[in-house]
């Protein structure tokens, strides 16, 4: 036969789970999209179509709503855990199982005021809007053997009004840009780290507090940072995060640079004094990099941040 | 000639327009997307082509940038205005201008931890992360002589854990549904509340505080209603808008039913005591209504929450 | 009561429906997305959350595939008309109903070469690949007495390469667009149809020819109008339709002007005549219109084309 | 310093260029966005800030446009190689360029009907509409030395109504599938080929006529295949395309088994004899593999078909 199998993977995409879980009449929202994705001792289904290995995609989906109501949902990554857990040890053919998680955060509606004497404000608490800010992600990789955890965001939008310069780059014959010295500085942060949590032996991270932590060094680092070049403000971001939270080795961001122009007033007899912008959609810069503690090895894949 | 034209409006869309206000060292921002619709005595450039009527739309565009300017953004529906009167007074061939802004909110990236001395924390005015939760919208309509003005929003997701109930409907030949009698209540609210302001006569409201207003009774109302079907919590919602904001005569919403379906555990032994739910994309319930101040007419149009 | 209630419709919306029939080895297939909402005697299920009028959205869900079976699908048009007197007709409470239906097209693969001889050329009659060009859309409305068939498309893409002129038009002092006599004229069609098809006594229109003769229709107008403006385009696109097709008697279009804008390559020393464009988002030209048989009146509400 | 950069690239991202060649009054069109990500010597931008070895963003932009112009758009993947060659042969500090292109397809409109003879049918050459089916892709990355062609598509939805049948699997205590024996096979495929055409030395392959012939392989496969598990049917077609084309030695796909549940009519007293589907949006079944020609190397990474 000419041909042969490389890797594959199968399961059930985007489970969407909600989870009540009933305090009293305080409610709390575990709000997930969990992806599952197993390999292993595949061949036959690929060549013959015998489906003698292969779990149903249905039934990884059941797993995932069942666990929901065995485990709880402590976060994402514990919920991953259980669930990979699962898979690699209770299916002989199954030999690697990686989850990856979507999480969407609610906060709750305040109901304060007069109106709310009507039912009694003290009872409201099982109401919530999405908070819409970024999307919490996780991969948790099993193998039987080692983990790998690799958290991260998405859609964090994030804008310096200053402090953004640009200039004294490379000049060729296609060069047209004029340096900048006080611009704009938006992108969309999209990141993953990864955590140097990998054997069971091992202490487990805290893992609500862990993100909250690097979402926060995050933000600050880039508000803070006097930038340059927007590669040096996320490698400001990523030496932020590793040099403040001992449980994660690596970070990897993929950055578009959202370009606000200055517009061009002087047709309008008007003085444009870094005032009004127009925001760009396409095309924009796009600036990738991996932070790594010194002495660790890069795990991350390339495109992992523009998933 | 056995056709004619009828009514048609044209202008630049999606003018996406971003203005920093430098109040010292503290910024502030506007962050709009601003589409205008101009109409009036436009018969000739769809007949033969001749633009001797027509204002380019790329002066449209023109105008929204150096009115960021000239007037500054007070608010999407001051902005609104000004463009609104600009477009119909100074161009004889417009009779009729009709401005649409979406606003996206932004809120302060807090820099008060250690890190921060490095560069003077109470220097970091400047820095911003976008809210993300629903998208402001506004509608000016103005026609030389009175204004309309229909202001909204879209993409509010809400979610009622428990105080929902769904029986006593009717039943047909195709009617297999089970009826509940504690479900989620979940919804993405798009609604437009027009203005009793149509004069320049009359006192203007203050729109950013009505903004709030409208929004924090919206969530209220939906919180505290204990809901027998989701046109019961949106006639509530509306109700309430309208008895607490005097400047809103009219409300519509278009509210999709976000069926959380519980998942049946039995198979596997589990007892799902409202606690495990999948969240449904398609298809969902859609309900839509007008709520009016009684004696007001009602002007919006029907599909407007549909935009 | 202070508060009063105003238009308001239910349904579910979004039910997507695959027909399959089957001729032998030769298999025919119906892809729509129907959304069906429907109003009437429904003043207390806002007021007070009674159910007693209310037919669940489930079992308007339930509805639309029940009917997929008990009449077929001949056309998309044929089978809304099916469901909107089946739900006006059958429930008392319910006065109106209006279904909105979206269409897939898929062709056939062909499996003509040598390989098929392994299974039979002829027998593979049941493989199709999406169209994936515009959306095929109908609205059907009907109030016990009267239909009225709305039918359209959305996300047909066109472009002229030539034959497109702007110039002529209105100047002021916010005007710095340039003449232009040879431009990319382009645009994402989005248009609704009129049918003046209203009683069962009428005979009814051939839905199927009827669709495929107004995007010819319109396709070849706009292939064939040298454009002085997107407006004269437009107003050709819709002349054309109605004086060849009878059974219509209105268009309404939603054409964005999808700009090209010649690149500058002067600053490499390179003349761009007429063949390097920068396909641009937005902002766009936003053109819309209404073309009437004389003497009928214009029914479709302005923003129809926009959803 | 305790980190250190890693992996890091940089460039303009979806640069949408649109070339017309005027071959008289036959014009012909190439509609592309094309992303540039360079990377080499640029330790300093991320470390200090120095932007001394970084060739702007806008500058790779700018070469795109110019390169329509000076080079035309032979096809996809010439284009992507002439850029890639351009950034690493005349920037010292730059050591390796990925190009990765879309490619918007596009076709005429048939202008042939009585209507025409008023501008003369003949001269109609420069309409087009876009087909609007799969988006074709390419990536071309080039060290200065070696140079790697991986092409593809997406967005290619097919299905067969028969001829594919699932059973014969695990179960464990989760499953609660039915096992199914005349069942839709529905596919929205996202594939990837690698080209074994490294060095310039090499004859180039025809990538116009490759990327046809792969297309129609790879639906083909599809039709043909009497599938017993979505696996085998990628792997057919990932097997037919490496034996029927020579210049491709590694083929990826991600296969999102898009489910079509059989409605349940019993309810309604009606059989559903393989008639009527519920078209599921979420969750699905995701399947992935590599195909490959014996003894070749697997290089396209894990994730590249879900970008």
């Amino acid at each position: 036969m000419p041909t042969i199998l490389g890797q594959n993977q199968y399961g059930k995409a985007e489970n969407r789970v909600v989870k009540i879980t009933r305090d009293g009449a305080t409610h709390h929202i575990k709000d997930l999209n969990v992806s599952v994705a197993l390999s292993g001792d595949m061949d036959e289904v690929h060549y013959s179509g015998s489906n003698a290995h292969v779990l149903p995609t249905d039934t990884t989906k059941n797993t995932v709503y069942a666990f929901a109501k065995e485990y709880g949902i402590e976060s994402a990554e514990q919920f991953g855990i259980h669930l990979a857990r699962h898979f690699v040890t209770s299916q002989e053919p199954i030999h690697r199982a990686r989850i990856r998680i979507e999480e969407y955060a609610w906060e709750r509606i305040e109901t304060s005021d007069a109106n709310s004497r009507f039912i009694g404000a003290d009872e409201v608490k099982h109401s919530f809007v999405r908070k819409g800010q970024e999307t919490r992600l996780t991969q948790i990789t099993f193998d039987g053997e080692n983990w790998e955890v690799i958290s991260g965001l998405k859609d964090l939008v994030v804008m310096n009004s200053t402090n953004s310069e640009f200039w004294g780059y490379v000049k060729d014959k296609y060069t047209t840009l004029k340096e900048a010295y006080d611009r704009i500085l938006a992108t969309q942060v999209a990141s993953r780290w990864r955590f140097n949590w990998t054997d069971d032996e091992q202490k487990m991270p805290n893992w609500e507090k862990s993100y909250e932590q690097v979402r926060k060094h995050m933000l600050q680092a880039f508000a803070e940072t006097y930038s340059l070049s927007l590669q040096q403000t996320l490698y400001q971001m990523g030496a932020r995060i590793i040099n403040n939270r001992s449980e994660i080795d690596e970070v990897r961001f993929s950055l578009p640079n959202k370009h606000h122009f200055l517009v061009d007033l002087e047709p309008f007899g008007l003085k444009n004094d870094n005032e009004v912008y127009f925001a760009a959609d396409r095309p924009y810069g796009l600036i990738e990099a991996t932070v790594l503690r010194d002495g660790c090895e890069a795990r991350i894949p390339v495109d992992l941040t523009n998933l």
